[in-house]
């Protein structure tokens, strides 16, 4: 690796209008920015060629490694940045100078990129963006949890373990559908490709509003082509 | 109240460096914005006025009322919101139009906003802004969490309950100093003005670092006027 390289990561939220006078100016200093093409994706990688655009700045496409979802999660995802951090390091040796990485939402929650650059370089800096959990309030009008109580954030793969230990009000995120299980008295705040123009939302018990839930889902899945969703959950 | 009202709950982060498009969108097309004089805030106040000014739109100082922090919590938050409910309301009632509120990092977080615009009007939006866990991450460099585990968020006077109840990764946050307690041998990576030019942070094992921590926030403390800090705790 060039001693010349540096990275920065750069939330953006969902798109240009969620971009912060603070990323923007990191951006426009940025030499390059990299963006992983994950083929399925293709309106994502749309926002970041109009965000770069926007910026002057040149857009790096590179093929996004697969993911292999099989087996173990976590050996899955360290297998997944393993590929990502041979693709980048190609391109940074490459070119040098200051790279930029977009990302969706906020790096800080559920997002790979920090785990990636760290593998690459310790010379970088983290602009934070919008992140879904805020969106989903925003779209829904309210705070996530009730005055003074704590708001657990985790997965959908994990939401039982939350249950099982006592969590209350807790945010769901890295969906791959809407079947949360033994809540149906909860009361649920949804959303789909928030920010978007494909944006659903859908609130309720989650006994009542479930199927209305999976159908939305299904539609801003159908305008998007992909669809990404979030929701909070509150105990009865 | 006039019919006419409009609120629009704006969070804007930091500062102006963080206001997204789409809340400077939203102030321009307010009428006025009211803010509270905390009088102990004097920059807070001050950085209202400086993103008013830069979006052409009348600030209204309203002087905010005490909160009574000497009983229950939650009796208190609610006695504070219907001072201010009936503080805003006198201001709504004689302008109507469309009234903007600006909100510090977000105003899904532990942020009292949403709950005052409540009882005033139904037709109300609310525009995200970047809060303070996603600052703390940025400056850290660091995901909230581990690779697809959950992350709490919490307030300080919640704390010990979150433990007891076996949380390991903890975002703390209406902090009134830095005394963790039965977490010695836990990581810990603490923030404080985060964003601000007196914004100050630290990291370590827990029981290494805390008396750093102590006095690193009372020099933010004495270099601002105020500190408003935040931790992430994270077990061994």
């Amino acid at each position: 690796m060039s001693e010349l390289v540096e990275i920065r990561v750069i939330g953006f939220g969902m798109g240009p209008d969620q971009v912060t006078p603070e990323a923007a100016a990191a951006l426009r200093g940025c030499d390059y920015v990299i963006a992983a093409d994950k083929g399925h994706e293709d309106d994502k990688l749309a926002v970041r060629r109009a965000i770069c655009a926007g910026a002057g700045v040149e857009l790096v496409v590179l093929v996004d490694p697969e993911r292999d979802r099989s087996g173990d999660y976590a050996a899955g995802v360290r297998a997944w940045h393993e590929a990502r951090v041979a693709a980048y390091r190609a391109v940074l040796e490459e070119r040098g100078g200051t790279a930029g990485l977009l990302v969706w939402g906020d790096p800080s929650l559920y997002d790979s990129t920090i785990r990636v650059v760290e593998r690459l370089t310790d010379d970088f800096t983290v602009v934070p963006g919008i992140s879904a959990p805020q969106q989903l309030a925003a779209a829904h009008r309210m705070v996530l949890h009730e005055v003074g109580q704590p708001v657990l954030v985790t997965t959908e793969r994990r939401l039982p373990e939350a249950v099982a230990g006592g969590a209350t009000n807790i945010v769901v995120m890295l969906t791959s559908g809407f079947s949360p299980v033994g809540v149906d008295d909860w009361q649920v705040w949804w959303g789909a490709n928030l920010g978007t123009s494909s944006a659903r939302i859908a609130s309720g018990r989650v006994g009542e509003v479930a199927d209305t839930i999976r159908r939305v889902r299904a539609e801003a899945r159908a305008v998007a082509g992909w669809v990404m969703d979030i929701y909070l959950l509150r105990a009865p």
